[in-house]
């Protein structure tokens, strides 16, 4: 499958992490966008809460470095946090991409890398959030959802957004076509985002983000 | 102006009622789309809770009668909403459809009519309810808002969904400039909406909206 590393040539990439739970189709998004080189950056590091994610088979067949914490070898949900830390403070990373991932952060955590963590979301926030956002659309009869990226503060699916696009749910899609859709949505988004953010072009007012001008 | 019923030479056309509290922009935008023939339908009566309203003025222009209810005549809630109910009857309309129409009806008027009642809103609900959506969605930092057109049920801002389209909101955009793109999607959802309802092709399966096929 080759290593990611494309853009090494063109001088240093910035090293982000991406944390998964899961099927990590986001994850291969970026890898691939990566590829493409529509976003110059390196993904220094996977890292998994659950040792069967598909994501970590993702990461490996891209010669990405990946870390499994298993949240049950620790006592405290701030305890498990301190690891990952620990680990992200090793690989000096830039940015950390939540992709699927689970496990709420601790305050501890969203302190240590304030605004420096993004989330993806399948919904329109502060439309639907929680872990089936598309399916309690679908349950709510809307017919507009979609895609947010946001940074990540310490209340969930609550930070400031960088990213929103709309998804329109015509009358009697199926779930798994509109999941489709949702997700294509999000696979072009997150790239686009993190590039946003490590060419250092977001800018907090309160909550708001402003967009900087892209450096020529 | 001329009159509202150029449908007439085509048979009956469906009787509706329009309820403001304000400028009436939505009302004209009906008004409008009648006139153009793209919305089959006429407005026996509008109806305001506030006689300074100035869609009270478009209604008299296009020849509407006219009818201003003011709460402050009336002991209660209740009391006011029976007036209301009154009016409608003696209108005999098919349906009802709030346009800026700032008093919470009390759950007597919405069960007397049930899945008659249409509201709009400048938002993609359940995102921003209340009466300052599309500022609640800047301040918020949305990147996308839209318009909801739901039938009208005890709670505000919640009941099933007809139609909703997504606006998007660009970094920088000013607020009014947001609000114009807002009032435009309305002015052209809100007629579609009113047609569907009265071609009867609307259908609730719980609070999801159904959309049967238009006859030939």
């Amino acid at each position: 499958m080759g290593t990611q590393n494309n853009f090494k040539k063109h001088g240093v990439c910035p090293p982000i992490a991406v944390l998964c739970s899961g099927q990590g189709t986001n994850l291969q998004a970026v890898i691939n966008a990566i590829r493409a080189r529509r976003l110059r950056a390196r993904i220094a590091v996977v890292i998994s809460d659950r040792a069967a994610a598909f994501a970590l088979v993702r990461a490996k067949r891209a010669d990405i470095p990946t870390v499994f914490v298993d949240p049950k070898h620790y006592a405290s949900r701030a305890a498990c946090d301190r690891r990952l830390i620990a680990v992200l403070q090793s690989y000096q990373v830039r940015l950390i991409c939540l992709a699927g991932f689970m496990r709420v952060l601790s305050p501890v955590f969203v302190r240590r890398f304030r605004n420096r963590i993004l989330n993806i979301h399948p919904a329109l926030l502060p439309a639907f959030p929680g872990a089936h956002a598309i399916q309690d659309a679908l349950a709510w009869g809307a017919r507009v959802s979609g895609v947010t990226v946001h940074l990540v503060d310490e209340h969930v699916d609550h930070g400031p957004i960088l990213l929103q696009e709309a998804v329109a749910i015509r009358p009697e899609e199926t779930e798994k076509r509109v999941v489709t859709r949702v997700h294509q949505v999000e696979h072009r988004l997150y790239p686009k985002a993190i590039q946003l953010m490590l060419d250092g072009r977001v800018k907090l007012v309160g909550r708001v983000v402003r967009l900087k001008a892209a450096r020529a």
